[in-house]
């Protein structure tokens, strides 16, 4: 354990390297580093927190996230102080290729979760706090370094909430009021009873620090830490930005400012002589392993009867039950709409492994990364219209590499009366912009099953959108669907034309297939139940032997199916033709929506006879 | 002022339409509405809300919404009371056509805003008590009708902290706590003290309702609301879902379900005799005018030199400040970072105008649609990655037919040492999938303040993408832009190639043309300014002269420019290439950023070299 003057020695050490390593990248956030200085040297190095430095993924490390990305330069400093950056690395800060990016990513080792968009730690830190006290019963902590004007964010109150619902007593959050946002006063500056009375309101234990500079008080308050039981903790301390610089503290202005040679002279005058030789030792986690989870029940044999009526939705529930003895390191979280997701399948067969998030998309995104960070497989389901609340979220787990599955239902018009709140036209594209996701749109029962099951062995961002509606199931069992893959549904000699379709399209498609043939008029028609990546080669023979691709989907045009097929078959043969959601719909039977967007059989007979 | 007795009477024939008109339609939420019938009742018709019915536009109508949208039953048997729908339109609930869908539209004229999305009314609502507390000074009240299981949302909490920094006192939310989720129990129960500590502890006052479903405790709850002053209100009543009918009184399974015939006559039954003739009278509005504006000052022209450096964030901020004049319903709205947008050029020269939303960018975005609701024209700005957090509250716009302006700074990989996550790569994605949008990108600061006033102009949602570093001003200010257009920028009978570029990028690609034309190469070049919709005209032109279309964009492929190029031109003659955002960034220097995604003028050199 440090003592008090080692501890002044180290938060001296780690000022320093702030200072100079942003001011040798010329840009960063020196003053939102400096304000949370001496909170993090007493955790990191008072013994409160519990590490094993050579070994990030220990299990029963204690885990420390900056909700407040921007304050990098004291992370890595920190870790310099720890003996874990060289002086020659820090001054890569910013850098191309250099593991101390702007705001942190998983690059380096020692960061849980990329942060950089504020207010999306809390709900991270409800993840890793959920998988040690529900999942893996291990002793570890979770610090979650905040800022003053990230709690304007409603996604911490989401955590906030939930981590209280759960009790969560091994999460921690540390608020470093330093009064000061980017362009001026937060909604409460400095007055750090605002925060103890909304944050305590919800259940938290809030144990305040009024001088969040003094070694002493900060130390005392960590040591109640331990000693709350069955409620996260909030540590509120009063700070000053840019602490220690006195040109810069508490001003406005000098947000996300590197000081220049000048300024950072004179600051380093002030900070004094430093001891680049003092290095803090972090004290050591225990060693216990993650509960055992037991052999599961052996995977029962899916079964569907060809020609019934299954909603894909309810094949999404029934494929997580099946699958989790694969896949022990399931989670399934659902946003209070699981009896419609069907995720409710799950939960009724393994409750152990389901948490209820509420109707809260925000925190539920942000707690499957950190389930994610420790090493658990979310599966994460709301109604697909309600998943685009968690843009954000979503947006920024790609940059923690995250194995996440997200599936949304009641996608498209296709589900009725409810009207166009509910319905996902959107999702799509949504998902499609991410970095190396995958997006899949089954058309039944059994396809959605295997489907559920290639996102499990799959690692990385997959989107899987279900029908509120039951279609009938046309695959059998041993059927095999791989991500990328199409099958070709219908199909002879003499097609004229090609329609590609997924999800509730397809069975429109087929249905005009039917009308068609009594005409003479033969189609072909594909299952693009793999949007992304989409099956390019299928596509490219078809457009040999047709005159024309109709793409037809219940979703918006843009960043949709069709643009998918557009992007992947580049200098396509024929002409690809888009039949999407163009009007703003309104409530009404599932067939006069798919009729009024021009999306149902109706309308692909009218277009393959209009382009023939 | 309705009596007592007439008042119960009115909630009486309410829940008969209740019951009547989802039977009807053989689906929506009677227990949800029949839990807040007697709160809306005596609000409506017991002199509290004051609203000219003939007259829905009224300015000083008080305003009602309603946050649990899918209490839409009560909200039309309502005014069916109130005289405003026959009894023939409200057993249209839910049918194709009518004015009463499944959940509120503003087809229907009593509707402020689309809701159905939970947690956004809140939102709302502080823009409507903005515009009357700050803009218009008229003494209307807004008045949202919340759930509480919406109360998990962050976004309400966003809300419940702007309304007490604002001190709306104008603002009354009624929270509806009958207990029951869609799938169970909320966070919270019954236990309306847990809602009144945390709602308190921001600042609001707090009148409790015990018996929801009493009368007499209710108007006495609604007597108190004008005497609160400079703080906003919420009513928090406990009450039963499901209220009138036993068998499905507070009992778990009954969310969002009809009642059969059976049910239904039994149900009729126990509400005894229903006096159909008994219509509700509302109390009258004030009759006073908005503020006046009086003129403001001429417009001053826009002065840039060619060739200088300017940041079309810069031009943003300049053109919001001089096209004030021409637009007095402008109000501007900006997430804490007016700094970086430069929303703050605006803010500096029209504070009364200018209201700052600190980091909740989905109150922000609720709040826009509000002041719109109100009859103004918000322009909304952030980083653009940011504003992917608010993808929920910007799809239930599109429903309200919102006239809203969105501006996101800090596109792309291009602003360098930050990260990626402050990049906006996914917003032309987001915003291409509203319908009816309108996509902007300018390269340089006089098209910029060009289509800040094209924007203003239009009548929809437009969005804005600006970039963080200086770029050479190309246009010189007589240059005309319109949306839907674009420009020829680099043009020769010898072109071979066309590159299709928009902000960034486009610079990139004049860049290229210089290097190029030395070698003799010759390449046209487009500003694609404006991106949705997208100029396919001058690309078929370009098309039909060059071999080649390379778009290039600092955006993720999905859903971008090339996408969009894509779909518009079909059947185009001359195959498409993109040059887009495929890996995941890091920090560096711009231009080093530019070089690793292959986007910058070295990338597409190369690109055209392959190429021919």
């Amino acid at each position: 354990m440090a003592n008090r003057d080692n501890l002044l020695k180290l938060a001296k050490l780690i000022r320093y390297y702030i200072l100079v390593s942003t001011s040798q990248a010329g840009s960063g956030h020196p003053t939102s580093a400096l304000s949370a200085t001496d909170l993090l040297t007493a955790l990191m190095f008072g013994g409160t927190f519990r590490f094993d430095a050579d070994n990030p993924g220990h299990p029963n490390n204690d885990r420390l996230l900056f909700s407040k990305g921007h304050a990098s330069p004291l992370l890595y400093s920190s870790w310099l102080a720890a003996g874990k950056v060289t002086e020659e690395e820090i001054m890569t800060y910013r850098k191309f290729g250099s593991r101390l990016e702007g705001h942190p990513t998983t690059v380096f080792p020692y960061v849980e979760a990329a942060t950089g968009s504020l207010g999306q730690g809390l709900a991270i830190g409800v993840g890793m706090a959920v998988n040690a006290k529900y999942i893996d019963n291990l002793p570890y902590r979770s610090y979650i370094l905040l800022g003053d004007s990230e709690m304007a964010e409603g996604s911490q109150w989401e955590s906030i909430q939930l981590a209280a619902y759960y009790k969560l007593d091994n999460l921690i959050g540390i608020l470093d009021v330093n009064r000061l946002g980017q362009r001026g006063e937060t909604m409460y500056g400095h007055d750090i009873a605002a925060y103890e009375k909304r944050i305590s309101a919800f259940g938290w234990e809030t144990i305040i620090i009024t001088d969040g500079h003094d070694m002493d008080e900060i130390l005392a308050a960590y040591e109640k830490i331990p000693q709350v039981k069955d409620r996260p903790v909030m540590v509120i301390a009063k700070t000053v930005k840019g602490k220690g610089v006195s040109e810069v503290e508490d001003k406005n202005g000098w947000h996300g400012k590197a000081l220049d040679k000048d300024l950072l002279q004179k600051a380093l005058g002030e900070l004094g002589e430093v001891d680049k030789s003092v290095r803090g030792s972090i004290a050591r986690p225990d060693d216990l392993q993650p509960a055992d989870r037991g052999p599961g029940p052996a995977i029962a044999e899916m079964s569907y009867e060809k020609g019934k009526s299954v909603a894909t939705r309810n094949a999404y529930g029934n494929g997580l039950k099946r699958i989790f003895p694969q896949f022990p390191d399931m989670v399934v979280l659902d946003a209070e709409v699981s009896n419609s997701t069907r995720a409710e399948y799950f939960k009724d067969a393994h409750p152990e492994r389901f948490f209820e998030m509420f109707i809260a998309e925000q925190n539920m995104a942000g707690t499957a990364l950190g389930l994610f960070a420790r090493g658990k497989l979310p599966f994460v389901s709301s109604f697909a219209a309600f998943l685009t609340r968690a843009f954000d979220q979503i947006r920024m787990s790609q940059y923690s590499y995250a194995n996440i599955k997200f599936c949304g239902s009641h996608a498209g018009v296709s589900i009725g009366q409810d009207g166009p709140s509910q319905m996902g036209l959107e999702d799509i594209a949504m998902f499609r912009s991410i970095t190396g996701s995958v997006v899949l749109y089954p058309s039944d029962a059994v396809s959605t099953e295997k489907l559920v099951e290639a996102a499990a062995k799959h690692k990385g961002m997959v989107y899987i959108r279900t029908t509120r509606s039951g279609t009938p199931v046309i695959y059998g069992t041993d059927e095999q669907f791989a991500i990328g893959g199409s099958k070709v549904v219908r199909e002879s000699d003499g097609d004229s034309v090609t329609v590609a379709a997924a999800g509730i399209t397809l069975h429109e498609a087929v249905a005009a297939h039917e009308e068609l043939k009594k005409e003479g008029l033969m189609i072909r028609v594909i299952d693009l139940y793999s949007i992304k990546p989409v099956d390019a080669e299928t596509l490219r023979k078809a457009g040999s032997v047709t005159q024309h691709l109709v793409v037809v989907e219940d979703h918006h045009p843009e960043g949709g199916i069709a643009e998918a097929v557009r992007s992947a078959l580049g200098d396509y043969d024929i002409p690809i033709h888009s039949l999407a959601v163009t009007k703003i719909p309104k409530s009404g039977k599932p067939e006069e929506l798919l009729d009024f967007e021009e999306i149902s059989r109706k309308a692909i007979i009218k277009k393959i006879k209009e382009l023939l």
